[in-house]
């Protein structure tokens, strides 16, 4: 395994992806003996990421489970750069990228304020597929993601 | 991303990998609200199968401290195959992998009992560099690590 | 607020308490930067307690599910005597206290394994109230709590 | 045990007490499998209350850490109300209670916005000693403790 940036290869024709930011604080409570985040912890903001994503763009867990679907993660990949200290203020970028294929393909860049600046401390990325609410699989679109991804094409979630 | 199982490749010459097994339930609050594990609690499980390795072959965190050293996690990634139920039992195999450069490379297999079986449910890996107490960098071995190898490649590891 | 170990008055005629004991070792992502677990990973532990004495007699949540009840916690309380360590080994005896009404009294005894001998390092205590799926409160007995209070009643569950 | 509001005993001649409140909305992965907070999630709420507190009135961890201090939970109690629920907003009021010995009694309000209006679903309390960074109690106030309290004493901390 080596670094990465550029997790998911860009398709051809794709729109471009889709951006949300949220922000946070390290607490307490996520700080290991050794004085720094456990890397454990950083699935949380991601989930803080995509959750600003989905607020944004209407893909939040209440629209999924609304529509009886779910998007399960099955894929998760994180590097870390930079450790991260007690009362850090981070902002967690995520991005969300076009896929053809039913899935939710999501990469996140996370970046501590340094006083002067920011420095990014970590990337990932993860894959979610769309299930319906028992687990199965879905191949085939349902209205509210196809009428989700043809707003996306169409440019008109991007204003 | 792409499912992967083989996360490392094999360093020509490399002594065989070192293996350890931890066992666990699911707990209840590592479920989320769809009945399934939430994908962040298996860091939890990588966790658990590193320090069986660790026990079983002096590379504790403990060991670590005595010794002056820290080996934080630059690198991880998780790939999920089949759902983790409340009260499920896993086995949680994790496989240290040679690596001439000084690096732990972790592989980890989790299995869950199905009763007349065990299902493989979820792959991962963990890159861990060397660091002094203070987070540098240490690119030369301390005599603690450069003994282990030497053990390792020796085979004295192996009986 | 004192220090206390009684937390519950026993009441007149009661059977005597159900008792179970799990067993733990602390964990790395479980100690915070002072080098001493974080209060607030003692409710996993107590979880555990809990767990053990509905294997032990019946009440697990799988049990609960099955029968179309719940029992949230309304009220915990931990009292800390001493720190514990990264690796320490936990025995954790939850004692279920009969209660007239309708609810579950549990206490619960950790203690730590000093080498030759035990220390006890936390008493607890959790209340529990029986609810249908919905969340609605019960104060009827279904059958499934009707017949195991019985049984403790009896004595049938202390053999 | 009962349900309380008041933890703490008012002390005669005290000084009023300090407040702060924080804000927070429930995350995914801290509800359940029966769509409810678990109830070992609310420590996190409470130590978001307390950073509020002292963030406030200067007695962060980052100055307890800068003076050689450490304030162990040795208490904690959670009276659980109504249940919480993904998304929901959250208002965390921490009360900081005069106490004559040398500890921290805090008591905390856990309201959810309810769309018109507020809902109080927890109260809780916790008492943290003050010890030296070994872990020793210590009986005398440090200088940093005692002008703390003296600027409390005189009023100038609720301006």
């Amino acid at each position: 395994m080596g670094f990465r940036t550029g997790y998911f290869r860009p398709e051809s024709g794709a729109p471009p992806p889709l951006r949300a930011v949220a922000r946070r604080r390290v607490r307490f409570e996520e700080v290991d003996s050794l004085g720094m985040v456990w890397h454990g912890r950083y699935v949380s903001y991601l989930e803080d990421g995509r959750h600003a994503l989905g607020e944004r763009y209407g893909l939040s867990y209440r629209m999924f489970e609304k529509h009886g679907i779910a998007a399960p993660v099955v894929q998760m990949q994180i590097d870390y750069r930079a450790p991260l200290r007690y009362d850090d203020s981070l902002v967690i970028e995520a991005v969300l990228h076009w896929c053809d294929a039913l899935r939710l393909n999501c990469e996140y860049f996370i970046e501590k304020n340094t006083g002067n600046g920011a420095e990014l401390v970590a990337t990932a990325a993860t894959v979610q597929l769309i299930t319906d609410i028992s687990g199965e699989l879905m191949l085939c679109e349902t209205d509210f993601l196809m009428d989700f991804r043809k707003r996306w094409r169409s440019g008109a979630l991007h204003e």
